[in-house]
């Protein structure tokens, strides 16, 4: 299968984003004019100038002129599968409640909780597909995704059964998480070492041994685990060989950052009330910092994380929905670019590169994905704009018009 | 032509708001369960309960089973019609510079007139569809909109008729307003009283006798008109008997709602500063306020319009995008119910009757629109999602599946 992408009115290759850690330069996109993107089966065999370059006979000719062609988001940070929704506890948020309330009320994830328990394996497969289509509608054409809602080793199990077969049937490329201690079960309400006892003993080996998650993930937050707690987990979790990835200083500061940096974290995830000493631990320890602003927006907050502080440090930030049925009922990353944009005075550009290449690298993809280069995967997005950064500018609105991942269109829109 | 919409998941009839100035009831959606809306040619001819409908003979059936129906959005304060863009002043933004600073350098309001100046009514009736198209996928089915983007006879007539070419084009409702008091044009700078002579006795004559436009509204604010000069043109305008709409409050505080209270005006927009005498002014007078959260957080700010205390005070809120290419590049009515529910704590169902029944009536259009009645007009969504709330609670995604204007398929979603 070939694709020709012609007279691309912008075509983003985000060439020069060569420092995906440490030093990432944000701000250039390498714009090409009038470019052309060459895909054949599942890679990219060319990105750039159309001079020079000859369309391969037999290749689907796709005309993109006066749009945006870009590298596919990806989408770093997800909670896309579980059971229920929380439409309910939204509308008691609205009346004055708030998400610490709700949450030691039982409701809020314990109330995901209940419903992914009682969720089949094809139901929540059922609901995710859904949401996953809401996010390649968006461009996104690979992401994370956390397991998290099960909190017992069978419903954890079946979640992460969900994200395999969700990476299989859509042909994404899609990284799993283990998030067995986001946060203490009902039936082992005020006893967190208990619950750590056993996710270290019962889960840990099997979720490492069937190679269900490359990482794992804590919610370090009051009411979840503290410092400590998230340090002996996060530990364990290395042992057993697996990655680390951590929720940390979201809603309130316990020396999440400095943690993260401390073990080694690949990302830090939240950071919302980082400081500079958090931001410079990060820094030392080359964790990238992966915010979600989509959370910060829907809990009705103002105070976002200080991306300028991290940019102007060195780090390569990273944007994600956080996709979730409580904090963040976000699947779109156009809206995130939004967020960052109007709400952490990012550039569109470094929003883009943070959406794309920095994700990229955050998740180990950074040979294959991020960026528009010959021998990457052919993950390419059209929008149906003129100027990317009317990506961030637009509020509301669906942009992506054909959307390509490893090669395949997973999404055309033909509005009628 | 006949539709019949059966086993509709949630019915949203709105039935039961029926005091729709003062007093009104923003809570009641009178929902009906596995509903039927039947539609003949432009009309309503019923919707409510399944029982004891027959379904006419010869009507196209839609089935709506576990989606939302719903009367369609009446965007009640829009900018549709300009030249050019303003992305590169949203990256300014960005960068630190405020709304005000832009338009002092003469960029902002300004640089939009310029565009508009130099577009010719086909450039832009052409760039309008566009967004139009955006608004009804968005499931707006009638609006209105401003001119003000001219600032000269021929500039302003030109707006004016490209409103209502659309109006003729689209088959939706569409509200013209005369907006000649945007700002003050680049060749009267810091001359107001001048430029609104030139408006008060060239401009209003003209679009008042030709019936280009039925409402009058001014821009209240610092750099703009002051609370004297914005009596001076609205008066004006009711002479010429035009019904008065005031952008008010938004930027500064200037006493703009009790303005708008003085000279009876039908909406008081913006808003954002006004405080509890404001309020008591508009409750008085029987102004209805048109909140326009987009504004708000498209550039930045966190102040918005104080909707708890307006429907605490009996006011008969109304919820707008404000679309337009420098404060409000948001097309979207379910990205404004976000807004109001998020950041503004009304409940989705107070910002469902804002955004339809309220709005329906602040446009004299409470007999024909904004709620599902047999005798109305036939303008009705569907939504993909199984539950009302959802459309203020999940963020980015375009809910509309099939939008009905008229009687008329608009929009219908058939992605591959």
């Amino acid at each position: 299968m070939k694709i020709a992408i012609v007279h691309c009115g912008e075509l983003l290759t985000l060439r020069g984003a060569r420092r995906p850690r440490i030093g990432a330069e944000l701000r250039d996109l390498a714009i090409v004019r009038d470019g052309v993107v060459v895909l054949e089966d599942e890679r990219i065999t060319y990105a750039g100038a159309a001079d020079g370059i000859k369309i391969p006979g037999g290749a689907d000719v796709i005309d993109a002129r006066g749009r945006v062609v870009m590298p596919g988001f990806v989408d770093a940070h997800t909670h896309l599968v579980f059971g229920g929704d929380r439409v309910a506890e939204f509308e008691q948020r609205i009346g004055g409640a708030t998400y610490e309330t709700i949450a030691a009320a039982g409701g809020g994830i314990l109330a995901t909780v209940a419903a992914t328990r009682a969720a089949t394996e094809d139901d929540l497969l059922r609901s995710a597909r859904g949401r996953l289509q809401w996010m390649i509608r968006g461009g996104t054409t690979s992401l994370e995704i956390k397991s998290g809602y099960g909190l017992s080793l069978d419903a954890e199990l079946k979640i992460l059964h969900v994200i395999r077969a969700l990476r299989q049937e859509s042909g994404l490329r899609v990284a799993a998480t283990f998030l067995g201690a986001h946060t203490v079960p009902p039936e082992l309400k005020g006893q967190p070492e208990a619950y750590l006892d056993h996710v270290i003993a019962e889960m840990l080996p099997v979720v490492g041994r069937e190679h269900l998650a490359e990482y794992a993930d804590v919610f370090c937050e009051r009411g979840a685990f503290d410092p400590a707690q998230s340090r002996r987990y996060l530990s364990a979790a290395h042992e057993h060989g697996f990655k680390l990835r951590a929720h940390v200083d979201q809603l309130s500061r316990s020396g999440g950052a400095e943690l993260a940096a401390e073990l080694g974290c690949v990302t830090a995830d939240h950071l919302e009330q980082s400081d500079a000493a958090g931001i410079a631990a990060l820094r030392t320890a080359n964790v990238q910092p992966v915010l979600l602003p989509g959370s910060v927006y829907a809990l009705g907050k103002s105070k976002y994380a200080d991306a300028r502080a991290m940019i102007d440090a060195g780090l390569a930030v990273v944007l994600a929905t956080d996709f979730n049925p409580g904090s963040s009922p976000v699947p779109s990353m156009p809206f995130v670019l939004s967020l960052a944009a109007t709400q952490m005075r990012m550039t569109p550009a470094e929003a883009i590169t943070a959406a794309t290449f920095n994700a990229a690298h955050s998740l180990g993809w950074g040979a294959e994905l991020g960026s528009l280069e010959a021998s990457k995967r052919a993950d390419v997005v059209i929008h149906d704009c003129h100027d990317h950064r009317e990506l961030a500018y637009y509020v509301g609105v669906e942009p992506a018009a054909v959307v390509i991942a490893g090669g395949r269109i997973v999404h055309q829109r033909t509005d009628e």
